[in-house]
């Protein structure tokens, strides 16, 4: 099982649809998607019992279709599969995403179906994704096996493996409403063939993909995925979230995906020897995922903390210790220029609490400028009221802190990550004006986190 | 220093506004937002350099103001304050709220004013917020000492003590965004006399208060507040975050609000041997807060996850169990009536991974109704695109989990939490229908970790 996943399952030259039906359910929506994604003339449609499908001509079976199909999407009741799959073989096509469910997850006969396609499997070239999976969205081909808004097939560069489809497809909602863009999502299910490595690998060598993101329940083969982590975390981040840390999660995970998801320290060891990035919650994986996707790897773990709220300074100053950050004092030419411009009530300190001085922006390329500093946390705060005010006298209330593509140009090698928290019309703003620049973090907990993880990563990847 | 906080501090009779200024600065809007809120004939501006504001008569000093003053709200630069506390004193008045800054926060000259200030209270009977503070805001009079938007002021059941008056200030602006809302917020500063303490006390008899929480970067008196927090701990949750953890964190907070914030295991003890509740970040005492403001306290640790995306089962089985709450199998009855309803690819176990089956009202009555389970956290979630179609087909998506009100009504003694992502529509969605009646958390850790200190502190209330 080493040979390379090909790129039909991506980047598919033709597609059927296997089990496409008028009936309305789960999978109903994919020709429909196709379609709109440009899709149709390359598109064919395969069950036994239909005809026509919203005027597109419907195939009694895979052998039927006038052309090789590079990739098939099969949605037939399991019992069906092992009949697919051997058409599939036979017709030579390289690659299956398999969305039935009804296999190893549901019991000892669903197992021993899986078993049966698996050894159908053996000898051939045809690669299967799946069952009990969503398959693939490659917002870079506008090509999805799955049904998903518009939104979902914007282009970025995370790479996101995960096992169940609907978590795939929430996260493909999801992630748009907070800036984030997949340069593909591939959802494995129960890895009768195709597993977490073997995605991984691919990524690897995926141009688009700067940032490898998998969602885990367990690894199917220990040794291999540990020799392609090793690897691939030489030249791009891996972040792994691994559910079933608890014996009540792993039983969870066991009836979810049929994963035996094994000892979690156990995983924590090949983590760390690997490279891979462990975070310790969904909200924080995709804080993770933003700021290595965006921000430089952090040289050291010298941190500055700007914030308009004293409380939000100790706060984050608090948590980045608790990562192993340090908030060393701003060197004497940084301390010198800045109280050569603050108002006489600024302690002009780490963090730097900049209360209602109006020098956010120089203050913030004072410290990137400052050889003490690896990288900056900011916490932009203001009160709804004030920002009323300013926008009522003209002032630009969204980049009254600065211009962050200034920052980028200031210092390209420092990260700059930003929290804040407020009003809806002040978050609004700050999402606008920062959103697409700076790595925007749901706490401060995270910022550190996410800075601690990036100094260490940049530390394995020097080799030390 | 035991005398109790009087009620002017919260309800004023008449206000004064010491240093009321026709100047747009950070106290301008408070004559202002205090005549919108019905103020405007219990209300007296003092300032020597005005004759008149906004149609309203400025009084030269607080002598020369016609009635007794309740409240004086001194915004005056430092040097000025003890000449106004002077007035104060001699004229009665009870309470001062001080927001002026330039005080211990900025060094040892400001410290040597608060000093003074403090000599000249020694023996009055008025008692002092501040200074550096923006002191109080209490919905249920429509009373604010600053200015804050309309939203802030709906009345709710949390009251909230914090240090810096930015702080609070960005509290009212996002607690509304967030359906929290507030039964009285003070900032209390430098806490020159009026301490969290005292704030404390003041909480524990408001009858409009029904969860106390602290945002502290230190506390005045160990003692004081050790016997307080003790005694109001056994009629009203406390819930705690204490910056100021690390090195860092207490040199900010120094020069924040001049607070010595000391050992962080202390504090850990004293919360513990006080019942007091404490949270790791922001984000988790809101979260907190929102849970023991309208949830009954969990009996016992046997929680039941029922979700729709298998992944999110898995992550909240490891959170809850980490946290030392069990999921244990549902009773014989709950799985019977369970399975004669679910679909056949439905396992019945606890997580409940409902999948598309449709039946989750069924599901959370059967689980609420189980008396092996102490409390719920649900995890609804659905693809918008799957939405959009069951909304086309006339189904109403917000609600097709169930009535929350049905809910409570079954299991008043049960808390039910809740948690989900996904699109904007169906996060607005849940909002909407569960908001009011079911605790929204932001995370499944945050929702663990809520039901678990709502364990612990029902063990504490019945003296385990």
């Amino acid at each position: 099982m080493n040979k390379s996943l090909p790129d039909t399952f991506f980047k598919p030259g033709t597609v059927a649809v296997v089990g496409a039906s008028k009936k309305a359910n789960f999978s109903s929506g994919i020709p429909e998607t196709l379609v709109k994604n440009g899709y149709r003339d390359r598109l064919y449609l395969v069950n036994p019992r239909e005809r026509e499908i919203n005027g597109m001509p419907v195939h009694a079976d895979l052998a039927a279709v006038p052309v090789p199909i590079d990739l098939a999407i099969v949605v037939v009741p399991a019992p069906q599969v092992p009949r697919v799959i051997r058409d599939c073989i036979n017709l030579g096509s390289p690659s299956v995403v398999l969305e039935s469910a009804g296999f190893g997850e549901t019991g000892p006969e669903g197992a021993l179906l899986e078993e049966e396609v698996r050894r159908l499997l053996k000898g051939s070239q045809t690669r299967v994704i799946g069952p009990n999976c969503l398959g693939v969205i490659n917002p870079h081909a506008s090509f999805t096996t799955t049904q998903v808004n518009l939104e979902a097939l914007r282009p970025g560069n995370i790479g996101v493996i995960a096992q169940s489809g609907t978590f795939g497809n929430i996260l493909a909602d999801w992630a748009p409403t907070q800036d984030l863009f997949f340069s593909k999502l591939v959802t494995i299910g129960n890895r009768l063939d195709v597993d977490e490595t073997d995605c991984l690998l691919y990524l690897a060598d995926d141009d688009q993909t700067d940032v490898i993101v998998l969602y885990l329940e367990g690894v199917k083969d220990g040794g291999r995925f540990y020799e392609a982590a090793r690897n691939v975390s030489r030249r791009k981040p891996i972040l792994v979230y691994k559910g079933g840390r608890s014996q009540a999660g792993r039983k969870a995970a066991a009836s979810h995906t049929g994963s035996l998801t094994g000892e979690d320290e156990l995983y924590d060891a090949i983590f760390r020897q690997t490279g891979v990035i462990r975070a310790a919650s969904f909200q924080e994986l995709f804080d993770m995922a933003r700021v290595f996707s965006r921000e430089p790897l952090m040289a050291g773990p010298r941190v500055c903390v700007a914030t308009v709220s004293g409380s939000f300074g100790v706060m984050t100053a608090d948590v980045c210790t608790a990562w192993g950050l340090e908030l060393p004092d701003l060197s004497p030419q940084t301390v010198c220029a800045l109280r050569d411009i603050a108002p006489s009530w600024m302690n002009v300190k780490n963090p730097l609490d900049l209360g209602p001085s109006g020098i956010y922006d120089a203050a913030i390329k004072a410290a990137l400028a400052d050889p003490r500093i690896d990288g900056i946390i900011a916490v932009p705060v203001i009160p709804e009221i004030v920002m009323q005010k300013y926008t009522e006298l003209g002032v630009d209330v969204g980049s009254m802190f600065g211009d962050p593509q200034e920052w980028r140009r200031l210092a390209p090698g420092k990260p700059i990550l930003m929290f804040t928290v407020g009003g809806a019309s002040w978050c609004d703003h700050v999402r606008k004006v920062y959103g697409a620049d700076i790595s925007l973090v749901s706490s401060p907990e995270n910022a550190a986190r996410a800075l601690a993880a990036s100094c260490r990563y940049g530390r394995f990847r020097a080799g030390g």
